[in-house]
């Protein structure tokens, strides 16, 4: 029912040391997030969102997160120079990869490969290499939250620490909001 | 390591036809949302975000949102027939019960049996009645999704429906957010 | 062209040591809020832009900031005592009138006279006593501060300080927020 | 006590058919805000108010918005093709120039004349052509709007219409919020 995710085409990569294929990260699951530098849903929205995701895994082998520039307007402005200033300027830490620019036309060859409708894209790819989330747009939080929850813990796991103690460990939990506090509770 | 969850000690119940107790829904996943109507972080944002849960979850057997007032100041000012009134004009549509008063003190019984700090206060049940999760202020989306997906996944169940195809078909991944397209792509 | 503004009619007052008056306070421009505590859009945006404006003028003897409490609904749950609370959680400073019943209907006195269609309402009285904005819903920011600026020039001012001086050395215009700043600029 | 604005030294122009000089705009005030496309605080907060303001004054012979793009960094990146497709994606309408590069230097010529310390910078220049309002970083919308309609009050007006009743016709003022309607209130 599900499909079998593609390779990846990437002509250059930002934040790791080493290129990532999806063959190499076969048995974790993939957040593959793909954008355009000028794309304000990106910038507002899906990088954001995907950063987060990124510190919220960046510790646990079982998840891995992916930004892919797929330009495929505006060439002349999107360039991996530009790329490399956006991405320093926006503290964006997760591993990112332009997408191969294509010959013949304006989309690059990973975004072709995938049948993406547009930036930003989210696809989720499960354990076992497939595609289980595919959304053009916006994505709700607690929705994308579930859905990587629930496949994390399909996916045998080598270290025997709690997952949901981890996260919480982490203080996402304990964020400084406005909260009433009683006079009377210590 | 964690502890067992006490019972729940309510007067009045909102948005449920019949009582609700933690003995009663044994097995599930529980979030237990604590808020005063008053609480300026309640209103902003613990009870949005519950409600948004209750809306994910509302159409699966394995999680129940429930929120608890917990008055315990101004009392005068936050009766039932002010929550009432409250829960009406800002739309909240989960399960509300209001927290026993104490005859002696100003927090309420329930309040004090789960030694919750202040409002709000997130709580988060397992399958086996233990709590997992107890969160005074804000909780991060992204978290307390992860954290759900993952009990949830823990828990056998009854139907054969797969959750992530459940969550992602009501809408939740393809918000309308500002996107961008591409004129080449139909 | 513009309607004379009628008196208000105000049973109990928060925040000011002495009642207020239309009357008493001839010669000044008076931002009036109307607002129901139990009122989504009066929580969200209606009193904390009203509370912002207060603090941006209430060093200034010619804009007055006044809060009306119009309750034409859940009357039990909108009581001076619950209002005070709400007050105090709020943090709300600026004085706040409790606009008095009507023995016959739902809608109290003050909230007719104005022929007021529901909450949140902002109403802009100028120096001579005139209705020269009668805005229900939401009020944008920028608009609403072109309109007191320009209302405000037109008042002759008793003290010789520029008015523009006096808002930016608040620090309004140096808030913190997220800048770039030039490695080489010191 | 409030200094004379140099004059603008711009390379390029968009969103204008001519060249726009502060000598050929005497008499009129000008809000005048410095960017980088690539400067987070700039695209969240700054340029999306900018755009407002001119929104709200375009019609107005009185206030006249520009945008300046002070590129101080990250050259190659921020280049005129580069933000010309910035423009577009993000709808800004406001006439925009780019500061011209010094030789010498990586700070622009113009940013260098106005002293600013780097992105945003939003400076207010009166109808005698002095610089009443120089800020770095982010702008409250009140207190601008409060500024700018204090000034635009204080410049004699060819037209006879009230600035007040233009702005709130265009809906400015009535905005789609929510709001509490009265069941009893037609």
């Amino acid at each position: 029912m599900t499909a079998l995710a593609p390779e990846l085409a990437v002509t250059h990569w930002f934040n790791t040391a080493r290129p990532l294929s999806l063959a190499g990260l076969g048995g974790k699951i993939i957040v593959l997030h793909a954008f355009q530098m000028l794309c304000p849903g990106c910038v507002a929205h899906g990088l954001p969102q995907t950063e987060r995701l990124h510190r919220l895994f960046k510790d646990r082998p079982d998840v891995v997160v992916i930004g892919l520039h797929t330009v495929f307007e505006h060439h002349a402005a999107m360039t991996p120079v530009a790329l490399e200033a956006f991405i320093h300027e926006y503290r964006l830490t997760f591993p990112i990869g332009v997408d191969q620019p294509d010959e013949h036309e304006a989309i690059p060859v990973t975004m072709r490969r995938f049948n993406m409708r547009g930036t930003p894209t989210t696809i989720i790819i499960n354990g076992a290499g497939r595609i289980v989330e595919h959304a053009f747009g916006q994505v709700d939080d607690l929705a994308l939250g579930v859905l990587l929850g629930t496949l994390a813990a399909e996916v045998p796991r080598s270290d025997a620490t709690s997952s949901s103690d981890a996260e919480c460990a982490e203080g996402a939990c304990q964020a400084p909001a406005p909260v009433c506090r009683s006079a009377i509770l210590s």
